[in-house]
């Protein structure tokens, strides 16, 4: 303990808390089932603490169907169960470190507060992206209650014959969830994305399954290009115009292109700043003053794995950091914060996409060596009805180590790398993955689940026993090797790689002569499906003496990487 | 490597495999990726080999409409894609280890077949319970196609208009499986099971939500007895007689009592047995003779935790142990066999119940001090519609480690059971499963996830901030302290312990001479709905100087220990 912290027997008389939702809120109830006799302040600038912002998406979609089921607490039910004297419509302007005060501008005017400890959880602002036009009343936002608000009575606005177009710039968490709420509310959506695919914090390869799923419920994609100017239309609603020159009408207009720390305040007291403007601190939260302290989307993180520093908008680590800094502020054994993993989910319509650890662009960056693993397998066992395929990809170091992982899917994504945020929070390695004894009968999963599957081919391939291709490496591959197509007939027939040998891998083994003609010398790239029969394939081939690999991921994960496949035999 | 390892230059010419299921049938297949050349014969008795069994009681309900969905391979797609010689209907007889051969007999004979590695996967029988008249043609059981099949015909010949009685005798896995299975299809069921609560694997404390949720579906519950008596009736049906008397007429009676290693080959052949007639592996799964291996329910495994040894009837272990012989037979690195966790989880009509680790009861049995921690949480974001609450019991040792975790609930069981087999196989702590990053928005978890909860609570309890009482405390608590409910009054009204004081938690702090009165120096035993207001309570009355323990569970958890509960006021 160090000789600022605040001991048990020398309590805080007054604790002060700025920003009264996640990690604000979640120290502030901490602290007072700690300690009775501090008196504890919640400033809150907006008129709303404790609110669900998660949720928000969800009212306008209209499957949460109460407004008040967002408002959590309210300042009335956290003074009656805490004895929190919360404050909302209090806006703090400035810190006096060296009085231990702070201004609180009111509607009232502005006031002085003093604090013994005080504790910043101010969160994140919108960035503004250089749109012109973005003061035409049909644009949005969705952060707040008051943006929800705003986009309800808009949305709720629109004529149900008349036109009913919306633009979504931004196609990260919140914007596909915007999205999916406007497609319920039966809007034609637009979706402009300044990246060359949706969901950037998800590698390339996995979201063209979103990309799909989008499209079939009608959703337009502008990928890779930004929006410029939002106009006034003649029929009072507004056109979008792109970088690319694309005009898109609309009646509703949400952007959500990310957000930055709301540092400001602790920038202006003189308080440490770190990467990205984020507020620094210690892994108590303590930032460079001893007696404020500061959690949530505004102070800056490690991430695990690349050891990059940041800030991470994510309710959870805001949680458990609220919960830390009120245990370090009352002088209590605190669990430090470990790096943060970025674990992330996102419904988009009937798919579940989520993200646990460095993603492969992230270990790109970084220059992080690693092996890229994938598997296509059912979420539970395939006899069972209604098993949907979970699409993971996930990359290891060379020895073994588990560095992040990524999955797509109709069902059981979220058990799937939650497992695996546990595990990589572990330290776990493909040999663990392999072991891991998951909970197993029909209706959940498999006797091998889809974790221990991603283990046993990480495995095979860090010991050499299946080398293998990436679909990124497909023009080198048609190049200078034989691609050997193990599907059947059926498969092939339906599309294949222009110069293919077709050998269904129940034939492989006796048609290995057919195969080594055709090979001529040169290495053969095998695959199948999904890659799992031509994991047999690849290992016949080797065992008989040929320079042989598997495609990781099969088919799917190259039709996924590669749209302008040089495909033959295509019928549609 | 030991020196009798084959390595790969050493390759075994024959390998053969006894048991085509499971554990046998993925030792074979990957003996035949790692090796092209070695001839690899599987021995099945049966009919059928890699057929799924934890399948069969979904086919029975009718869940899994096409019965050959249950027959994952046949002989002749195992030669196509593996080259395996599968041979079903060979028995193997006997074992002559000097001469490395096997009697084989078959429909036609006897034969003698040699081996140089030879897989031992012949799994577990039924036990046969000490029960007259089993002989009976309405008795059924329910581990192999045959089985099935009878079962399904005897169900299927049913007159629609007469009587659809069944008896279901032992109330495990397979035991739910059938019952769920034949309420599908109509019938009354009867289950009768000699522990005092159903699925005697789980602690009793959460049995009860299983045996609501099956009365609530018309089964009727017989604990605490046995079935003494198959007689034939007057219609045509049985009789079954229960141990205190009861008579049950039934049509179809199905006994599933648990199993025993089919370890008879092995013992005659002089293999090493170990716990309970298992045959005892090393960590290779290497049988005491150093060209046998064996693997899947028939071997004795060491159990995490308790250090307890035996069979372990699973899956999920069996093929990781018959991939595992293969690697080790032909002399590859191996992933050791870590102690197994004992993960398993059941589909009881519309609950789920899974348990991973230690029960309470084995460690009571181990003498293994520990902590029994208590959460009933929303699967989801309470906000979100269709939250239904996860009841999860965890045992942690005084320093924190986790032991073992049970759950039952609607909705998120598998996930948080898999999340807590992950981190008890990595070894975590109370502290680690409270900063677990878990994937979080609305539709999938909550920013703190029960699996976090069930950390804070454990932090909480270990280190002194929350001192807990237990329901099983019940009765001393009663004769010794003041209870105090700080429900709300419409709770408090609908039925509360004799003699309770009642103060919502929200009136505490001006109320604490009234609590200190009644108290009169006793200790204060408080309790909610499920622990979170009493949480707030406990810490008010103990920073006020009282003696203050909290209910580990609530109400929830004191119902479900004791339905007698002494109430007051209540309406029903």
């Amino acid at each position: 303990m160090s000789p600022t912290s605040m001991s048990r027997s020398t309590s805080p008389r007054r604790i002060v808390v700025v920003g009264g939702v996640a990690g604000g809120m979640s120290a502030a109830a901490r602290a007072r089932r700690l300690d009775e006799s501090a008196s504890i302040v919640v400033l809150e600038q907006s008129a709303h603490v404790s609110f669900a912002n998660c949720g928000l998406p969800y009212h306008l979609s209209g499957e949460i169907e109460q407004r008040d089921a967002l408002l959590l607490h309210t300042p009335e039910s956290l003074r009656a169960a805490l004895a929190l004297d919360v404050r909302t419509g209090n806006r703090v302007t400035a810190i006096d470190r060296e009085a231990r005060t702070v201004t609180v501008a009111t509607a009232d005017g502005e006031d002085e507060l003093a604090y013994d400890a005080l504790l910043l959880a101010p969160g994140a602002v919108a960035v503004r992206p250089p749109i012109d036009g973005l003061d035409h009343p049909a644009v949005h936002s969705l952060r707040t209650v008051p943006d929800l608000d705003a986009l309800a009575a808009r949305v709720a606005d629109l004529p149900a014959d008349g036109p009913r177009r919306a633009v979504v710039v931004g196609a990260g968490f919140i914007g596909l969830e915007a999205v999916e709420a406007l497609v319920a509310r039966g809007l034609d959506v637009e979706l402009v994305e300044l990246a060359n695919h949706v969901l950037p914090p998800l590698d390339a390869e996995l979201a063209p399954f979103l990309a799909d799923e989008l499209r079939a419920h009608g959703v337009g994609l502008h990928l890779g290009v930004s929006a410029r100017e939002v106009a006034a239309s003649d029929d009072g609603g507004a056109v979008v115009t792109l970088s690319d020159g694309t005009r898109l009408p609309a009646e509703v207009v949400v952007v959500n292109v990310g957000v930055r720390p709301a540092s400001d305040l602790a920038r202006d007291a003189g308080l440490e700043l770190g990467a990205r403007g984020a507020i620094r601190v210690d892994a108590d939260q303590r930032t460079s003053d001893p007696h404020v302290w500061a959690v949530g989307d505004a102070v800056e993180v490690t991430l695990a794995v690349t050891g990059d520093t940041g800030p991470v908008p994510l309710a959870g680590p805001a949680n458990r950091q609220g919960r830390r800094a009120a245990d370090a502020m009352l002088g209590r054994r605190t669990t430090p914060q470990a790096p943060v993993l970025g674990t992330a989910i996102v419904r988009v319509l009937g798919l579940t996409a989520a993200v646990t650890g460095a993603s492969q662009a992230a270990l790109a960056r970084a220059g992080i060596e690693h092996e890229v693993v994938r598997i296509h397998a059912a979420h539970h066992a395939g006899y069972f009805p209604g098993a949907q395929q979970v699409h993971v990809v996930a990359s290891f170091a060379p020895d073994g180590r588990l560095l992040g992982a990524q999955a797509v899917g109709r069902e059981g994504v979220d058990k799937r790398i939650d497992v695996l945020a546990t595990a990589l929070r572990a330290g776990m390695t493909a040999d663990d993955l392999a072991e891991l004894e998951l909970a197993y009968a029909p209706p959940y999963g498999a006797a091998k689940d889809p974790v221990n599957m991603l283990g046993f081919v990480a495995q095979n391939v860090l010991d050499g026993t299946m080398p293998q291709w990436h679909a990124a490496e497909l023009d080198d591959v048609l190049a200078t090797r034989l691609v050997l197509d193990v599907r059947s007939r059926t498969e092939f027939d339906r599309g294949h790689l222009v110069g293919a040998l077709h050998v269904p891998h129940t034939e492989l083994r006796g048609r290995l002569d057919e195969v080594r003609a055709a090979a001529d010398g040169r290495p053969v790239a095998v695959h199948c499906a999904s890659g799992v029969r031509s994991h047999i394939a690849t290992r016949v081939l080797l065992q008989a003496g040929l320079d042989a690999r598997n495609l990781s991921g099969g088919w799917i994960s190259l039709t996924a990487t590669r749209p302008d496949l040089p495909l033959e035999g295509a019928t549609s």
